[in-house]
């Protein structure tokens, strides 16, 4: 079961495990087309309606992937897909997966902890009561971590502390609304692993960047999702969409940020290597599931580069940074266990670069510049409900 | 202003202040009272409504406490509060406090993360839109830490890793929802002091005993609640009523479970040292508030001990342990912090303990022995409401 199924991580997942003959339900309210609706924002890329991903993908591959269209904090509802479908595992993506979209105003803080925390405590309270050995594989972020001084490690860190030790979890420091969503399922799924046996996998992923994996290539139909706005986009994908167009890419702040990044066609290998190897009865499995780390201005410097060979003139410019946050800092964080597991990640190369500049192009008058800079302040979130007007 | 002001430690709390000439405002929706009436639980002390409390309080002193009936969690009438009343200081109390209640079933579970969360969310962003100097007094608990194997600190740690040095967020290990509950707001607040500038408090507060304080023992209509039932009774207070019904002390499991402990009257003082001293702008500050340390078998004897003295005949049994948790561990928690402010503990003492015996045996007929057993289970907590037959 692929909750967040038709998002720009989960339909290239849902995709790669039909292929792989997992017998796939995705499970969505579509509510994130609904933002993009109200905020004025849409992917680089055209994408299908979620029922002609389907039909298309049943018709090239004839492998079916169900469908379950509602809200996971709709319990009623989600009992029933639980019922019907009883998962071996539920992959949970189905959250609102913004830092920028947490901070827009209260009410957006407000339904990114409700809908992120009571989601993923319903999933637990489904598995628990219907179907106590379904492995939980939840998508978590490096970002619960934030910017410690010291190695980050895999969810747990050995303390020794005035001549005893114990293994606890590694603190966290997120720093935005939906980060710290993240810090508390992973709290709540912690603790109902040691309360009733729960098996779960808490990937704390990186940054993705990249569009296409070998299944939504397939057909045009079966496109992902790629978003380079201020709100949704990430990093290295908004680089390349300002790119594209001659926008300056916009560093924010001193750019030196550091943060773990991967590549989507990883995600999907990441999560594959999860279910196939799951967590044990009572087990709380944190993996940081990224590649490579780099600096926000290293980004910057590698898109100039391949930019200039596709015969881009490609500025950078520092923009006052929207967010609260370190701009230098130590950052090194810990990535064996996947690797352990048998990733082989496809790393960060001028080709890949080359591709998705690229894709860019190909793209580039279907960008909205307006949605380019950001628009969202840390500091600046009010009480206020924000429009964007026409 | 002191939200959940009409509750265990929220109403002596809001009595203590007025007392000291604070300006006392109560914000509470008073949904703990109705709790009592839908599990058919009540206090062991008679209660007067809110109303005629603050009646009574006022015409023996002549001062005036305001009262705001309402729900945190709804923002519009959170905001007219602040709004109108103009905190210097927040001290907020107005959270569901029991682990009991939070593991009933997953209505309660989800009800208690809601309720505390987002109440805790508008709390903040209130302090931002209407009064950012305001001083944001926070009831953690003591709950948020479980049971390391190494000395707890208050609030933060000091790590030594693989070379380098980083004072970070001491690690939680929450076992509720409801303890969960407290760790997500501590995350969320420390957010808040970083990004908004908050000046915040968390007091990690112990487990606390007694009823009395010197102003509620001013008039009887004035008295403060009593809890001895399964959901809601602290355990010393709990076993002080099974000693004075005849009914065995019901230890759970082992009883070696190590908790931090303190007298309801350091608890009004707590909060009156952290208001008169409070924290900086942008300082998140973590207070342990407790006086000692007890385990669950020395509680019993302590009871059975006095007991004897008043002449009782007190049995202690084991009951299975309705909660997953360490019978036996390490615990060793710092709380020096409020001792620098000027903390003078009320230790526990065969006086103290012989006056709530006393009372516990005054208010005797009261007590509805179906309350006294523990009614909810942490492993056997379904999707299913829980209902209270007649």
């Amino acid at each position: 079961m692929i909750i967040g199924g038709d998002g720009y991580c989960g339909w290239p997942t849902a995709l790669h495990l039909s292929n792989k003959n997992y017998e796939v339900a995705i499970v969505d309210s579509l509510v994130r087309r609904l933002f993009d609706h109200q905020l004025g924002l849409d992917s680089l890329t055209p994408i299908a309606s979620i029922h002609n991903r389907l039909r298309r993908w049943k018709s090239l591959t004839d492998k079916n992937i169900q469908l379950h269209i509602g809200d996971i904090c709709d319990f009623e509802f989600l009992s029933e897909t639980f019922k019907s479908f009883e998962p071996d595992c539920v992959v949970h993506f189905g959250e609102q997966r913004s830092a920028p979209y947490s901070m827009i105003d209260r009410s957006r803080a407000v339904f990114t902890q409700h809908n992120n925390v009571i989601g993923t405590l319903n999933v637990l309270f489904a598995i628990k009561e219907y179907g106590e050995d379904c492995h939980l594989v939840k998508l978590g972020t490096m970002g619960e971590y934030g910017t410690p001084n010291i190695d980050i490690e895999e969810g747990f860190i050995t303390i020794n502390h005035n001549g005893r030790t114990d293994t606890l979890p590694y603190p966290k420091q997120a720093s935005s609304f939906y980060h710290l969503s993240k810090v508390h399922d992973s709290n709540n799924i912690a603790f109902t692993c040691k309360a009733w046996g729960i098996r779960a996998t808490d990937l704390n992923q990186g940054v993705v960047y990249g569009v296409r994996t070998d299944e939504t290539e397939m057909n045009e139909e079966l496109c992902n999702r790629f978003d380079y706005d201020g709100v949704f986009g990430t990093a290295l994908n908004r680089f390349c969409v300002q790119a594209a167009v001659g926008h300056p890419l916009t560093v924010y702040g001193k750019g030196g940020q550091t943060r773990a990044f991967l590549d989507i066609r990883d995600t999907v290998q990441c999560v594959e290597l999860a279910i196939a190897n799951p967590a044990q009865r009572g087990e709380f499995r944190v993996f940081n599931q990224f590649t490579e780390q780099f600096s926000v201005n290293e980004l910057a410097a590698l898109v100039t580069k391949v930019g200039k060979k596709l015969g881009l003139d490609v500025d950078t410019i520092s923009v006052p940074n929207p967010r609260v946050e370190a701009e230098e800092h130590y950052y090194n964080a810990k990535h064996t266990k996947l690797i352990e597991l048998g990733l082989k990640p496809h790393l960060l190369s001028d080709s890949l670069l080359d591709s998705l500049l690229s894709s860019a192009i190909k793209f580039k008058d279907r960008v909205d510049t307006n949605q380019i800079m950001p628009s969202v302040s840390w500091r600046k979130i009010g009480v206020k409900p924000k429009t964007v007007p026409a």
